[in-house]
């Protein structure tokens, strides 16, 4: 495996720079230009672990990376250039605008509004850039938020989701209403991103956020009930390494695995 | 319950309205307004939930509220146009101006200097566009720092805050002192911020910040030595999801939990 | 102790404003200047606490300590103003432009893409403004990336590291050995910042980024391995107080005090 994974440094290069074009045209090279004057070989770096390890690795189309990192960087906030860039390269790739708003959207139950205010500014500006028009969608739902939320809570998250609401009958009952009508009623129901979207981008978001290993086993959980796979769940978090590091991965590698082990699952 | 709070989602929205003009005037209005381009819905969550469901709530008064946002907003970093919005806030609904300076000196020693310098520029750019202007007061105490502050330690934070520079002894006694000096000698001494508000910023600033669970701990404790009620921690809790996100405040909730159990109390 | 620690405030100041002015010339006094209108206290505190307290300790050099700070603020983000202050600090008492950059290039396992390269637009302004030219080197080699990253792992990380790699086998290898191909085949390779300066970078940036620790052990055991004394390994901790407060500091001593009682080795 290690003879074959590390022959031919050339080719990841020229395998990174294949993908870095095709995800994000003439931008990707501009990137790695703009470091030759101080940092060239992070430059290289960025061609070559970022786009020609990670980016062309099967198990999640470049809409799902895309709409991954996007997600990432917005939770881990202070990155708007990169959102920036990563904004324009979904869109390149496919990602239609409102699912990007919607990614946005979807992050504030996790990390809240100021994290996806800031991404929404940065992607209206993006939108103008690539003259991207669009209607915005309004949501309209006539049911009672907490009915709607509670039969998504379940469906989502099954039996582990309602635990975590009975939980805080005792010290905060309003809490677990307003993780049902808000997270579950309001942003969960919203028919814009797909589940199994939205379950990559909770993934992905939760890695880069930090410090919430409990929701993270849950939404790993969530992710398998939506259809994922434990394959691509694994390659979600693979795909957070360039935007996050290592250490935060394989963290969420070790909470994958309880899930996994407890489920009787295998990721390969 | 349910019933009562999912219906009249217009009620909802017009008491969000209605709190978020009463804390920011004109502002407010023009976030939701700034949004009708590509996300309408975010604003409206922005008014629904974090007006109307949170800060309309009972259990804290809105200064109480607007310094835990600053507190919470300077902690995360990366919420500069937040802080700017809710430092306005702040004044406007009565807190005085150097209150809000004492409340960002105050997360220096939970969070260091870089947060808490960055939120002092935008707290200058506020008072300049407000027209506020004030002499801002210098601290004089003669007592020895490490003598006032082990006794403001264990006025705040009791036996805990002793054991904790105690266990240090062995690997980095100086740290403890510099808590001992710097943390209750110069910073929980200064006058210009009430006991109870301090833990109210420390309380929703380490909830914000996210990886320091055992002080949470400790200054969940502390809420209550200085007359914070069981349910005001809770509300405080409560406060910080439209800032973070739920995860880390559900875990938040669970060091509560804690604390009042060992204590024999309860949130309502 | 506590009376020889605490007497003579004044000396704390003026001691702190000579390390200040030896860190970072003129530029030191103009921050504390320019917050005499709303928040000289904070100002103050700068000067005798991180400064008079902090970096004028023993233990580490100036250029270490400068080192570690930008490592901290790199990995923390949303320090912009801060990092640029230290990288000029840093280049002020002899760290070279290139290890400032190699340091930053070492954080990317660790923290991701993104931090990375925004502080590597913050080097190469602080690097204008100083006439900073130099010719960055390009790393040749050609050796095998697996063997030459294993063969580094066993030197840094000592057994702990191959247990990461072969506990990852059955989940996600490729993960396992991106991290040695990348992190020490590419990374710590690089011959241009000494392994003890990588282990003081990576203690300090771990420490501020949070959530880590599970690698913090594993890297302050690496810190010993190259030759730092645990001491050294506890005052690098000591020098992030200032950037990332107390609390995430004591965390990463309590994670100190297991790998010292492990090894049998003390920190005085």
């Amino acid at each position: 495996m290690a003879a074959a994974a590390t022959s031919g440094a050339g080719s990841r290069y020229e395998r990174g720079l294949a993908v870095l074009h095709e995800t994000s045209g003439r931008r990707g090279a501009a990137v790695v230009e703009s470091l030759r004057d101080i940092a060239p070989d992070l430059g290289r770096f960025v061609v070559e672990f970022a786009y020609g390890d990670v980016y062309s690795r099967a198990g999640l189309d470049l809409r799902e990376r895309e709409l991954s990192t996007v997600a990432a960087l917005a939770a881990q906030g202070d990155a708007a250039p990169q959102l920036d860039f990563h904004i324009d390269a979904a869109l390149h790739v496919g990602v239609r605008p409102q699912e990007v708003v919607e990614a946005l959207i979807h992050i504030v139950p996790f990390m809240g509004f100021p994290r996806a205010l800031n991404a929404v500014g940065v992607a209206r500006k993006v939108f103008e850039d690539r003259g991207v028009t669009f209607e915005p969608p309004v949501m309209k739902d006539p049911r009672d938020r907490y009915l709607r939320g509670t039969q998504k809570l379940v469906e989502i998250d099954g039996q582990h989701g309602l635990e975590v609401i009975e939980s805080l009958k005792d010290i905060a009952p309003d809490l677990g209403r307003f993780v049902v009508e808000f997270t579950f009623g309001d942003v969960y129901h919203r028919p814009w991103l797909s589940p199994r979207r939205r379950q990559l981008v909770t993934v992905a978001a939760l890695t880069a956020f930090g410090d919430v290993a409990p929701q993270l086993r849950v939404h790993i959980g969530a992710a398998l009930n939506v259809g994922l796979s434990p394959a691509q769940v694994v390659e979600t978090l693979i795909h957070v390494v360039p935007y996050a590091g290592f250490p935060r991965v394989l963290n969420a590698i070790g909470v994958a695995r309880e899930v996994f082990e407890q489920r009787g699952v295998h990721a390969h």
